[in-house]
């Protein structure tokens, strides 16, 4: 069995790792750290975890938490997440960290989108734990960067197009809906029940975090610098992002090439589903698994073609690839724990 | 034009407020108040609120509020509002307050369920502002005790029959289910978009403070001692309060009777619609109105009568119901500026 | 291998037993029917199980479904349910009847809030498929009937308290909020999304069919005929049901003996969890499991107890008790394709 | 006073023209037309109308409908538009149609995206409804074309920066997301409160109706052909859209330029409100009311800018803009009955 420790466990990210945890049938939970409910039982926190799991939440210790653990899951907010991951892996564990702080290579990057990196040697060694695009790297990886729920949905959509430079990669706009769990768990008057309820806004336009990281990732995959128009909307709805990516189709391509594309990349691949033709992907469809669900159309009046993906942000986007990318490292099967029939309605 | 202040403006009950009082056509908002937003614009708290009102927020500045105005609603929490009514009557304001503070007659009941009270003496000055049982007591005073929201539907719906002895007083239990802007704008946790979002729980289940207020009026009403099972829910909408109300019919009483207690009291009431056979009140039906809409069904099997009202509790439960007070003060129509249609869906 | 049909697999329930059918180890679905939808996948109906099932709809042949079955789930509604369960039973199998047509053991009371019956030998050979009441019975049963939801929720929520005397039976009040998948999938203006977003209303209140149904569990646990107020309500959620039930406590009955009595009854069971003192149950943290989540008060002024029950009317409340059914009926492991751990948030 | 008459009352748009046309100072209701609620009272069918109109609804009658009415507001689908339209006209009263029939000048489109169209010759003298933009011939008008739900978002959204060359016409990406209302009340599985609830998707991708109009529209106010792509999505709310409109900045222009054009094109329209820099529109913040809410960005990195607008679809989208149109066409003052502060929560 391998020990699994999760640093952070009362965020939504946190119960959604536990929840699927409890169910790999490889894997003990041996530690659950976390400020705010240290000494409380974490199934008093989440009672849906009750008669699951009576670990008691404890406040980080390092010693401790490494000496029972094999890997660790950070799943603390960017910055925090830099001060911890060394001293983990000084430790001798392995690593995947849900924070945005190892996902940038470039640390220039990094620092104007977020603040100072006080371990920028680290973000040599870091994969980004995207199984898709760089399963063979994170096999050998000690410390996984867990993708953003945004670039996940947005990079697995985009890649089979850009890679075969199907598309222009000058012309992409991608326009992201997502569920209020990705505002988070703390305790703020905007995400409140009523201030999201019955509304929908976009926010951070031109300004989100998650844009440098998608413009590296589909830069890595088309092999050019790429710069995105990204612009996230909260959905009062708990789980899901659905992203509406729209790019000009290169000259003389087909829509049967876009086809084939997708179909060459993602056939074998046990979480993506391609939509059947006339349908496309919903959010409801996806809840609680790991499945990116795309879907696409070419519209010849105005030769773009637009490619829609949805994902869970809390399974794909965060917790269910986290544990993706452990079932790589450890070489086990790639969708233990992970093989969920997601819930409808 | 009636000069209105309001003090605490910023949260819903305020914000409610502020949109009736706009299209009150004889009241004009003189001040409002924000501790939280003092300096702020009220349009930018609020975007709702955006080209209809320029007004800034103040930080409290007794004398100059009371300078500029006839009324004050005090729509702050329950102790602060008894650090502030006083001496606002002290300057010559009328008050109406939206608080619990002056809505319970007995200040030891009000102290065993709230805590101890600054300006007892106040109490009996205060009237409890039900203007359905209450009208005439309203119209001469200088403090009205706004009801809080689970005791305007339950009050109203029960009243007509408690006061013909139709049913029997020991036989109470009140079921009630609140949207969710009923738990303030105050950011916490528990009141976050995915804590509440697709659930659905009872609260405080025996030791809600508005039973000792339900008691009271109902024990009023009915001339007796009432001892009664109030559970508050918390319902994943933004607005509306729907209480079942059951009672064992008193013996060789008729359905009919009951049908006409209800019409006796309520075919002249402004507010009140007795939903016709064959329907019962739905919340959204009401959303924005200040009515109460009522229907009942007798159970010839069990020998009770299930009683329903709903309610928007921050119209009729809430700044409706005080703008309805102010009217009544006023000698103004009692509809004026609560004429609204309801919105729907 | 388990060989097992679903008879009405596109509604609602017919989509839940696909899910959790799907994951459990011993079973192998073989034939799908359904008349709206035969000829389609059932993964074009619902894209939830898209990569899960290639298994088409077919028209229901009973020869050909019941040559490759031992045991059927009929997830029809009731009047259909007794048209088909006899010639099932007829071909040899076991049938989980999740229908109310053998639900009643009277057929003067079924005919009475349902219609005429077409095969009232057979009710007597139904076994009452509530595990945690009758589970020997379950195990040689042919024909389980397998409980309404509400029922359910409010018969474990006051059994023991029944049983043992611990609550006057006359005074049983049962006020229950159920989501909407509750009111079925077929096309109707009153279950559109906009009729019951931010809505809330009770429904067919007196006059709800699972009332005899509730009188007939209720009154077999305490030896007693029994009369009950039951008003359904309809929230605006997906899944789950609340049931918050009053009932007076019998004299010198302490609050002791209560919780005594829920422990006794329960500690053992796979299904039911008794909520932590100062917790209640919330639909929230049950989401996809076949729990039941259990909280009680007893309230010291009125002389009452509050028991509250929360079910996934879909699973415990539908197809997750069908399958515990199933396998108790042949002895697999109770808790087989149920161990799931709810979604939350 | 002015009569009026409503054909098709009885769908979402009949009951938010009712809603608003109730409490206009200068409009008589005279008669409701409803094939399927023919002789039912409006009340009946929506409780929320209860105490405010006795009104039952009547099968059309021409005759009898145009006798007692000066303006009448179609409300029915495209194709019986087009049926009762030229009907009504002859018989002298002023149409305001609110189906998609005589929106399209050019009925070669028209009957490509719709089917063919029975009084071609009336498309001629029907007048685009949009003020904003089409106010002096809206005067003159007998017939007005309300415009679309979308259109009217994205027209607004983006007239003036197409008027002034500021934006790129080839470069148009429009992401549309609308509340449920947008899909009708009539009885459909797809939009059932549990197939909606808690999910989100893109519909109609590059074959949505209103592309035409949208065309139409910025084609005329840009003076040239335009092509965009339009993609619409269904939102788990009841009432808003929300457009994200994505353009290409012409060569040199400045963001000073953009925000003069909004400001110069609607700092004098009663019904647009410019949001101040730093806040962008939300659907929560113009609830009930006629609003047009618009924000923008321009984002330097990619020489685009990103122009947010938001609407009610049922009021600025549907009834409260035919209203502006009746108010238009008889000189009354513009925002009578349209006056409305927005409901937030």
């Amino acid at each position: 069995m391998l020990k699994v420790a999760v640093v952070g466990a009362t965020g939504y990210t946190g119960v959604e790792l536990i929840r699927l945890l409890l169910r790999h049938p490889q894997v003990k939970i041996t530690t659950l750290s976390s400020r705010q409910y240290a000494g409380e039982e974490i199934a008093h926190v989440f009672p849906s975890l009750a008669n699951q799991i009576d670990t008691v939440c404890e406040e980080l210790d390092l010693d401790a938490l490494t000496q029972d653990a094999d890997v660790v899951f950070t799943a603390v907010p960017h910055k925090t997440a830099m001060d911890v991951v060394p001293d983990l892996l000084k430790r001798g564990v392995r690593v995947i960290d849900l924070s945005a702080d190892f996902r940038l290579h470039d640390v220039g990057v990094y620092e104007q989108w977020y603040q100072a990196h006080s371990c920028p040697e680290l973000i040599r060694d870091a994969v980004y734990g995207l199984p898709e695009l760089y399963r063979e790297q994170i096999k050998g990886a000690n410390l996984v960067a867990n993708p953003g729920c945004y670039p996940t949905g947005i990079a697995v959509a985009l890649a089979p197009l850009l890679q075969r430079n199907l598309i222009d990669p000058e012309t992409l706009i991608l326009d992201s809906k997502s569920g209020a769990t990705g505002a988070g768990r703390s305790a703020k008057t905007a995400t409140l029940f009523c201030e999201i309820n019955e509304g929908f806004k976009a926010y951070a336009v031109g300004s989100h975090r998650h844009t440098p990281e998608i413009e590296q990732v589909l830069g890595q995959v088309s092999n050019s610098g790429i710069k995105v128009n990204f612009t996230p909307h909260l959905l009062p709805i708990n789980r899901g992002i659905l992203s509406t990516c729209y790019a000009s189709v290169a000259e003389h391509v087909t829509s049967a090439q876009i086809t084939e594309a997708f179909q060459d990349n993602y056939s074998d691949e046990p979480f993506v589903r391609l939509s059947p033709e006339g349908q496309l992907p919903n959010t409801a469809y996806i809840q609680g698994s790991n499945f990116v669900d795309l879907g696409w159309i070419v519209d010849p009046r105005t030769g773009r073609v637009i490619v829609i993906s949805a994902i869970d942000n809390l399974v794909k986007g965060a917790a269910g690839q986290a544990i993706q990318n452990m079932n790589i490292m450890y070489g086990l099967d790639e969708v233990s724990g992970l093989d969920v029939v997601p819930l409808f309605p």
